[in-house]
């Protein structure tokens, strides 16, 4: 944790920003870098009766860290993917509960 | 947003349709048809030892607009998918946080 | 549902354990096999600039279940699938409302 799911942009893109990104993201954070997972996940959209591009959504699966830190942290993520020339980013954050997160079958955290 | 994301049905089914589709949507939720995105994700199932057809699945995220909207739009969400003679389909809403959704890393709503 | 969302295992591990998984999670939800899916997605992971091997990570979606159900059928979860040899798989689960799912359009309890 951080996942940072993503939608219509390439693995090889990701690729090109992805160390600098998570640099600034595990600052951000106050975590490792190893924490993060960027993953490209295949879609294909439709719109108006065709296949269409799928467009830039990035969906991010953490705890809840608060406004500021989630601002901060949105606007590193579209910053970085702007400068690879996307013309525009949407960017939702969802959250996983700390009692509802496992590793290897034994919870994270007590409730 | 509303981001509909679709599991076994074909993309090429979705097309048939997401004219229509969309049209009675964006008039339910009083917002405009580029506002909605069909994407149709690919997966693998599994049962009993054996791949299978994945059951059709869709996951609508969007921001929370109540019980009565959500019921209509379930309604021509599900009435649009059998139309195509699909058997049956299962429809979860989940919802993404105004004050954590983010267009080009600004914030889209305050807090 | 649930649903039993894998990353970063192949379909075809998820297949050698499926029934005695599902079994397992049956008993521990007390509701029958057909209510399961499991489903592997297709991700191509980003770390350092490459594209690395996908981390072995789990969503389950599910209505509220409890804290003693959840523990039960994360350890259960995690039991199988290290038992295929994987080294560490992270388990998180995701709440559906109840209010908000619907099976052809009908939502399936009242509010």
């Amino acid at each position: 944790m951080p996942h940072i799911i993503v939608r219509g942009i390439k693995a090889e893109q990701m690729c090109e920003i992805s160390t600098a990104l998570v640099d600034e993201l595990a600052a951000i954070c106050d975590c490792g870098t190893d924490n993060f997972m960027i993953e490209c996940l295949q879609t294909t959209s439709v719109f108006a009766g065709k296949i269409v591009e799928t467009y830039p959504f990035i969906e991010v699966a953490w705890f809840e860290r608060g406004l500021e830190t989630r601002d901060l942290f949105a606007k590193a993520l579209a910053k970085h993917v702007l400068s690879l020339g996307v013309k525009e980013v949407e960017i939702a954050f969802k959250t996983y509960r700390e009692d509802s997160y496992y590793v290897n079958g034994e919870r994270c955290f007590d409730v």
